[in-house]
């Protein structure tokens, strides 16, 4: 596996493979990779002739400084795991590379695709930073395809209009989320949650759980939905940030709700903030 | 010449040239074309193996909706002129074609690049719509080369940052000005200006040429010049909106004048607004 720091070396490594029609499988990551991430590379290995990863913890898209401080750097691991899930060429760009000083682009959808949910509370920014990496990782690897995990659902929807809005020429592949034996979904952050708290962090997985129950038992109503998943949140001691159910393409809360919707929840646990998602069968 | 009107239809016409790692050249354009575009579709014959114009006019980069409206659209004696420099395709989308409806997405740089000058004079939401088309324009056609007029001095840089920043594959060629007998900059915007206006519509090359007397003169002082190229104005009657000796890369306006220095020039001359520039000798 090749491991490539520039724009420069990277599009280097990549011309003959363009040169030759190959298909090229981008899956962007900000590293401290897991099992999640090991779907997005052998989705990726299965389906393109180069396996690109992108290794870059995005310093626009965090809100949080004590988040982005915080947040995994082991890159060592990562290299390791990418190579072993048969990836040809890692990126690992450092700051100053993506951003070089004076750099003040912006690439930004704005509606409430990016102002709801995970917009709201983490601030519009957070879309508008993933946004600008995303589309800049794009026009530096120009991949025929990228990875991405349905963990982060509304990222994966801000990520299918921004390649609609700007005529990216990119396929998007969305992989399922991957859990833990127990449920809870992987994570990068979940390497902070210790002790009880990892119990706690079973919370989310429940309230899917609870929600689908509820409409299995007959409730489709929106307010009823959510308030199953709340009640089961509570079991555990823990407090939604918000838990929705929402229309899976508009993210618009619904009350009446179908096969389909998505129910989104977002939680405080111990000293990090989970996500989690899953549609209503 | 092949005319197609959506992105799919581009995509599929090029696909051969790009299979067969044909350099493409993109000359965008708003159409009303005139021998400053002829310059730019010339270039791009010698320097291509494809050459591709884009005629659109763009709505999200007037400020003035009277502007746009009165906006000239020639658009068969456009495809005759393209054909007639040996253009290979032209691409003629409608709005909704380039903005779906709901669509948000928005490219933008910060920065004295958009504030200053025209971004000052018509808002810096007028690059916003530069950067955003042509990001979206690069991204449908994905040429190696891309064709600008040094006519839009201020554009030229923008959209240089623009490829910088965003990473864009692409690389910026500029075209010098072209001119009518008598020195005013050819622009599609000429055909308003009318009667004794296109006497007047000189005060702007006279402006330059004065600057570059002053200069010439043994003059360094960035006042002094401007003054120089105001006073040229008042003798055909005209006001400039702006009239700065300016850094060539920043746009930042200069006290000390060396060789190199940009000359920019805004004013209204009857119905219309003249741009023109020049770079001190």
């Amino acid at each position: 596996m090749l491991v490539v720091r520039t724009v420069a070396d990277l599009r280097e490594s990549l011309r003959a493979a363009r040169r030759a029609e190959a298909t090229i499988g981008l899956v962007p990551t900000m590293g401290a990779l897991h099992h999640g991430h090991e779907a997005l590379m052998e989705q990726a290995r299965r389906e393109c002739d180069v396996v690109v990863i992108s290794i870059f913890v995005n310093p626009t898209q965090f809100n949080d400084p004590t988040d982005l401080e915080r947040y995994p750097r082991t890159e060592e691991a990562d290299l390791a795991a990418a190579e072993r899930n048969g990836v040809d060429i890692a990126f690992v760009p450092d700051v100053a590379e993506m951003y070089p000083s004076g750099s003040s682009i912006e690439v930004r959808l704005d509606g409430p695709l990016v102002d709801t949910l995970e917009g709201a509370h983490r601030g519009s920014d957070h879309f508008h930073g993933v946004t600008t990496v995303v589309a800049k990782l794009f026009n530096i690897a120009q991949p025929t395809h990228a990875y991405f995990g349905q963990k982060d659902a509304q990222q994966v929807l801000v990520v299918q209009a921004l390649v609609r809005e700007l005529n990216l020429p990119v396929e998007i592949r969305v992989v399922d989320t991957v859990r833990e034996p127990d449920g809870l979904a992987m994570s990068s952050r979940n390497i902070h949650v210790k002790g009880d708290d990892r119990r706690r962090a079973l919370a989310l997985k429940a309230a899917l759980d609870a929600t689908q129950s509820a409409y299995d038992g007959g409730s489709r109503d929106g307010a009823a939905l959510v308030e199953a998943g709340v009640a089961a949140m509570k079991t555990y001691d823990v407090e939604p940030e918000y838990l929705a159910v929402v229309d899976p393409v508009t993210l618009e809360p619904l009350t009446e709700v179908d096969a389909g919707a998505l129910v989104v929840i977002a939680a405080p646990v111990g000293p990090v903030r989970l996500i989690d998602n899953a549609v209503i069968r």
